[in-house]
């Protein structure tokens, strides 16, 4: 059988370079939506019915016939066997990609938002180089709530760093424009902005028309229109979290002022109906002062029904056997915000393993956090916490790997990628390692 | 008006708490379909007609009208005059919550993967702790091909990070189990495996199952099915980017042997038919000596028939105008392999600002990265280097915001807070930090 391998010749210079050149580029990641309907309805069905569903679709799909799932784990005296029974070549290889591997990890691990690097002794060179996105776009609401402080929170991170376009969006219903939105844009150095909202500015800046950039990114928060098409969007630029209802958790021995806590729960609530206050504490009568404090000062605030609905309909104020148990719960809710209203914040805080921002102390309330403390108040909503964190100039750096193999390095590493391809059935690869060694 | 705010009590001493408890916690982020739709409709027309759709939507949606997109930008200057005309305790207040969050997201960028903190003057002390996560999912292909490579390259970052539980997931087709990938999960630290695979394995990772444990993040690739369920569980669970075809770009100055250059491109074309291998070359010449080694290497190959397909379908040699030219073409690819192939590596490397990793010098075969030199091959497709970054341990972290704002700290914090936050019509937020004020 014989092959022709003719890749496209193309040259700058040709007239026809930039069409020619864009019509090779694209490839659309548009899935088929009879895949996306096929998997919707097995997602459905493992949550469902769990190992039953599991086991069904891997006999279905894989031809693997098992007795139930536990039995299609594979122990570890089993891996630890494959391990023992590989050629020796291969065992080797493998081990010394793994070690390579993890001291590269570990050096990543140790490195701050700079570039970084350092060389084996052979003279390779291995490192990664840390550089600020091109271009962000940041959408700040402008509807039924404005909010300056987000300006400040999205914009600065990127600002700080290093890129070099924050184009903002906000939409202005009926022509009204927030003053304190457009100051804001001026003290945080926001690039450009546009009275634009919606999907529509979504669309905008992720495809770029005739007058708005195209970004690499887009962040903030939005309507269920601004979240949806933030989503769609995602994979042509990044996005931050999509964000839920906003939370507050609040941990309390009962040291704090009622009227405080009252008032923190209060300051969660009046965000939206959907918005959740729990409180969690050990002292019941406690728990009887804040529920005094929330009847007294309801009456006096502004967005009273709001607040009423939000705590009557998702708060809770939950009495626990001890404050480690309410650290475990609190764990397992993984809140956005955290407030340890506690005589002893520092004793609690190391047990708290799943939060967006911990504020501890009685003097912590988190509007404090919100406007000004410093760090940022956009955070993972919805328990994603247990794997997302705050906005921060991470969201706005992106790395690239730097490799640089010297002639000697070539040499051993060659060998182990030869037989590692080889193993995986990738012949090109491994030609291409082993044309760098010297015969 | 009289409005009851009655969070539910809860107990976790009483028998009902689970159950109450969570029936509360249940936030559903289910997105209405009527809403997605709509939202498709408006990306798909701004796509296609630019600044006129979006001009529309922002005039039915807004009720903003106005005879161009362009005159819908806010200039700099209305931005400061929106600025210079705040009521001075504003115009304060939004000056120095600005200071205060670059101050803390300064010292972000300057810390590394450890948790970091700082205090001012007064006490307050801020700063992130940075904890691995608890539990996640690793996805090994296990059908046409099986890559243990990915195995280390997924697993072992996880582990640095100090990721306590990494649940392997592989299907076993027929239930042929393919033991260097065994092993490789031996070498790596895996804490436990299950020989499953496609959507149901996601599912199950995702949801867990009686089982299989659910875990807070699933990274690894896999074919549409799992690319699907991946993004389906997005929210749910923490997921890696969606990787498309794989890429090469090779810059050459002609310094490198064509075979090499050749065999490079043929180690990326002979993953998949869609993968991408594209060569920039300002040496005419040159690129016809790798299209001739190109044809004189094909038949060699086992893979020649993917190989020819991809190379034809979408390779490319692009003769360029200059080196500089060629790194520019390259900044617009924004490849997930980018190998400067020059006799002059470090002269190029500064003008790179798109890659997923970047290989120097002609010894550097992008397969030698792929194996063994140690930084990751898990890396961003499709453009998406321009906001993404190749998997690292930072993937297997989150951070938790730190703040505990002393007493004299909350008089200060406390006045700029309650500024903005009337500012934003949110008295709940002005009032809990007015509490805390000495009167």
């Amino acid at each position: 059988m014989q092959f022709v391998a003719a890749p496209v010749r193309l040259s700058t210079a040709d007239d026809t370079f930039e069409v020619e050149f864009s019509a090779r580029l694209h490839w659309s990641a548009d899935t088929d939506a009879a895949i996306e309907q096929r998997v919707a309805g097995i997602l459905a069905d493992v949550r469902e019915r769990g190992d039953a569903a599991v086991l069904e679709y891997t006999q279905r799909f894989d031809g693997l016939h098992a007795q139930g799932l536990p039995s299609l784990e594979l122990k570890a005296s089993e891996l630890q066997a494959a391990f023992d029974g590989l050629p020796a070549a291969q065992r080797d290889a493998l081990t010394a990609a793994a070690a390579r591997v993890r001291r590269y990890h570990e050096a990543q691990k140790k490195a701050n938002g700079e570039s970084w690097s350092y060389r084996d002794d052979d003279g390779t060179l291995l490192g990664q180089k840390v550089t600020p996105l091109d271009r962000v776009g940041i959408y700040v609401p402008g509807g039924k709530a404005a909010y300056p402080s987000s300006v400040l929170m999205n914009a600065i991170p990127a600002h700080v760093a290093g890129v070099q376009d924050i184009i903002m969006v906000v939409p202005t219903p009926q022509g009204t424009k927030n003053p304190l939105v457009l100051a804001a844009a001026h003290v945080a150095g926001v690039t450009r902005a546009f009275t634009i909202g919606g999907a529509q500015a979504v669309a905008a800046l992720a495809y770029g028309t005739q007058t708005i950039p195209k970004v690499d990114k887009i962040t903030g928060p939005g309507n269920a229109y601004v979240a949806s098409a933030k989503k769609h969007v995602f994979g042509t630029v990044g996005i931050d979290m999509i964000a839920g209802p906003s939370e507050i958790l609040v941990l309390a021995d009962g040291s704090t002022p009622a009227e405080w806590v009252a008032m923190d729960l209060f300051s969660q609530a009046e965000h939206d109906e959907l918005a959740q206050s729990i409180l969690l504490c050990p002292d019941a009568a406690y728990i009887d002062q804040v529920q005094s404090a929330i009847d007294r000062l309801l009456p006096q605030m502004p967005r009273a029904e709001i607040i009423a609905k939000s705590l009557t309909g998702r708060g809770a104020l939950i009495h626990t056997r001890s404050m480690e148990e309410a650290c475990e719960i609190s764990n397992r809710i993984a809140p956005e915000h955290l407030e340890v209203s506690s005589r002893e914040p520092h004793r609690w805080e190391p047990l708290l393993r799943h939060a967006g921002a911990i504020f501890l102390g009685a003097y912590t309330s988190e509007s404090l956090g919100d406007y000004c403390a410093g760090p940022n108040h956009v955070l993972p909503t919805s328990g994603t916490a247990r794997f997302s964190s705050p906005l921060g100039v991470y969201d706005f750096q992106k790395r690239s790997s730097i490799i640089e193999v010297s002639e000697q390095g070539a040499q051993s590493l060659g060998r182990i990628a030869s037989v590692l391809a080889h193993g995986e059935g990738l012949q090109g690869h491994a030609r291409a390692a082993e044309m760098r060694l010297k015969s």
